[in-house]
């Protein structure tokens, strides 16, 4: 790792040049609630090796959380952000958006991804997140050869990791055919494309790139969709996965709702419930379109819901019944999968609000105890360390240092305290308030700016030129 | 005016300490779209006096816009933000929401609200809107006793505009009553209330103040609601008016469409556009719950829609019929109402995210030659002006120079051009594109800072400690 603390703004830090710090803040939000005048230890490992409170902090000292994960990303449509929001045809959909993607990766080179992911990578640590989940598709040349090294993309997204210092879960993505009806790949898929054997050898080459990172990093595995992947196949690869995380895309859409249940006899959801052994290592991306029924089972089997609600409102998916999914007992994360924007206020804030749309209510993810804010952060920290197999989401001895410090003299957290932090800074506030973040224990932002800022942002700049031309 | 220019970032202007400057830009939008190379003449009087294409602009000269007004305001809300996202009962509403803002404003003074007006307005103008219609409705001392001065309130946004540069829109609310069946102001309400000779004399000194800023200034007035104003003193109140601008809140909260319709036979919008002389000077803001035939009448009005998407959002209030108005010719413009949070791309996006999250559909407010983008920031630049009665909207000559001018640095704007700069603003970027901005001329924000900022949030930070006290 050539990560260096940069200079540091309001949290204090002690340690010097050594591994080990002590972070003070004048509050935090610990597992037990907020506290005051905080002492966290980062111990070699990057783990936090001790948690006290009642020590006087320095004047100065911010507000210290745990940093979520970002649990969903595909880090190359970055570069479409901005290029698809005008009419295709005279109704533009999730599946016209999804041709105009398929045409512009047909162009994408290693390099290219490499440096577009780094600059997804920065994006997110600057916005208070400490890892992420890659699902990661993009495997072969465009024509569906694959590179010398077969694993030579999954590589990329690793070294991206080692240059920003993100938390990384890889998630190679099992892709096996264009639909249900088991039609060959086709255009832009065919750089997606292996059958079970080229899958498990892609993932072994994964895991060797995660081992030139920190420890932090994790493999799982992500068979694509119900879409892409015959019920046969999934089954094999769940039960050659073992341990890891496991993703999925499920019920994004109702046209595959309504083609899954055509075909199979049963929802999308609901047949994964019943025909897979989904348990607390799956996460289900999306997860839109469930019956009432549908939510409350799929609470109950400890699988965290994959919520990504910028790029769901971007691509017209549909609302998430958050309030039934957390009465129920639902675990959910954020992510922001298609990248179009890049927040971590925003996607905690446009879930709420899509909730309070179709509900016509205000709060609605509250609880009696908790503000909006506090239960919509607190499920994605621990719903997105859980999905990701990340020992983290609280601010405990032990766990991963994923922590962001927020900057107390930001004008949105003014003379706020308690759960409204975390209100102002996601209604009120954005990404600005940010001043710190470590992931496990890597100090990769201060002062509200990534170390390597500068050189990445050239390097996806040129990237985007060279597309462009 | 106490304005002078800042420091510049990318537009180039020469002209330096005389009132005329060129604005040179490499890529401008005009009435008749984009044109390259453009050079706008500003002249003293605070108008644009020539608009050109075709020079050769200097290096590094940035994308110029019109920019638009933010058409509804309450300034004092501001101060709420973040404060209100807990649960206060059972099942949170715009009603509870609405008592804690009647318990807040019960201590605010006049220092404060001028104080939090030039923050809001600072923070608009960063944002890349040039005027704002402040619908403005605390007139009165806390026990509802008129200020000695019975105009004090209204002088101290007209003043907060004298410092910050806005150009103002000063709505002064006619309310009357506590309710549709005549019950008297209770409470925080105390301080909104006039009969219709008091309004009168308040609305002349609300004139005077106008008076004494620059001559963009527009007075109009606000009849609150149909609840807080009987339909005879509607009728009066809109006669005894003239010309100006007239604004009403309406049709925000269904359980406002189903009192009214029981009382009075006839959905709020139904009654307003059958019994008032609604014409292209009104604003009807909110208009949330409307029947496709109220849209489709509402809109051969010629009224403006005042869109308030993120505070509906954070309220609850429901989704706009955004589609079905634009197709039957409707005019729309955009206003940050409670101010939880100030910006222009998050307005304009959240009014697209709402639409496709009810239709399951993307690029819905698009057309067959626009993006989504161009379409809410043309409509908004349009429906703004007309809404404030402000002769802008546009680049052209002899309109008031309201302009914004982005950084074509931004990251977020790299490789883009055409409709897809406005795309890449609101879908993938933030307030942090803007670079200049003037209002009527007047040089207000530069290199994204507005150029009073620190002295202004100075005094808001004073006035929240105070009211925290």
């Amino acid at each position: 790792m050539d990560i260096r603390p940069p200079r540091r703004k309001g949290v204090q830090s002690r340690g010097g040049e050594e591994t080990v710090a002590d972070i003070h803040a004048s509050r935090a939000l610990l597992p037990e609630g907020w506290a005051r005048d905080v002492t966290v230890t980062l111990g070699e490992d990057g783990r936090i090796a001790g948690v006290r409170s009642g020590d006087r902090a320095p004047a100065g000292a911010d507000i210290l959380l745990p940093a979520p994960a970002n649990l969903h990303s595909h880090a190359f449509q970055r570069a479409m952000a901005g290029r698809t929001e005008a009419r295709s045809g005279a109704r533009d959909s999730f599946w016209t958006w999804r041709a105009l993607m398929y045409r512009f990766l047909d162009r994408l080179t290693p390099e290219q991804v490499e440096a577009i992911a780094a600059q997804v990578q920065v994006e997110m640590l600057e916005a208070g997140y400490a890892a992420v989940g890659e699902f990661h598709y993009l495997h072969h040349q465009p024509d569906g050869t694959p590179y010398d090294d077969l694993a030579e993309m999954s590589g990329r997204i690793a070294a991206a990791a080692r240059t920003t210092g993100i938390g990384l879960t890889l998630l190679p993505v099992l892709y096996v055919q264009g639909g249900i009806d088991g039609r060959a790949l086709e255009g832009g898929q065919r750089r997606f494309g292996n059958d079970l054997d080229r899958f498990a050898r892609l993932c072994e080459g994964a895991r060797a790139a995660l081992c030139r990172l920190p420890g932090d990093a994790v493999p799982g595995i992500a068979p694509h969709s119900l879409r892409a992947v015959p019920p046969p196949v999934l089954a094999d690869a769940v039960a050659a996965h073992g341990e890891g995380p496991i993703h999925i895309h499920v019920a994004e859409q109702t046209a595959e709702v309504d083609e899954i249940e055509a075909a199979w006899g049963a929802r999308p959801v609901e047949w994964l419930l019943t025909t897979q052994p989904v348990d607390a290592l799956w996460c289900l991306i999306h997860a839109t379109h469930m019956t009432p029924p549908e939510v409350e089972e799929m609470a109950a089997t400890g699988a965290t819901a994959g919520l990504c609600p910028v790029t769901e409102a971007n691509l017209g998916d549909g609302i998430f019944d958050g309030a039934r999914f957390l009465e129920a007992g639902g675990r959910f994360g954020v992510g922001s999968d298609s990248n179009v924007a890049i927040g971590l206020a925003a996607e905690l804030r446009q879930l709420e609000y899509s909730q309070r749309l179709r509900d016509r209510s205000r709060a609605v993810l509250a609880d009696a105890d908790r503000s909006t804010g506090r239960v919509l952060y607190e499920g994605a920290c621990g719903g997105g360390a859980r999905a990701l197999g990340r020992d983290a989401g609280a601010i405990r001895e032990g766990a991963w240092a994923d922590l962001v410090a927020l900057d107390g003299d930001a004008l949105a957290l003014a003379g706020l305290d308690g759960d409204a932090l975390l209100d102002g800074w996601i209604f009120a506030g954005d990404d600005r308030v940010v001043a710190d973040v470590w992931s496990a224990g890597r100090h990769v932002v201060g002062a509200g700016r990534h170390h390597a800022r500068d050189a990445v942002e050239r390097r996806f700049r040129d990237a985007m030129r060279q597309l462009a031309e």
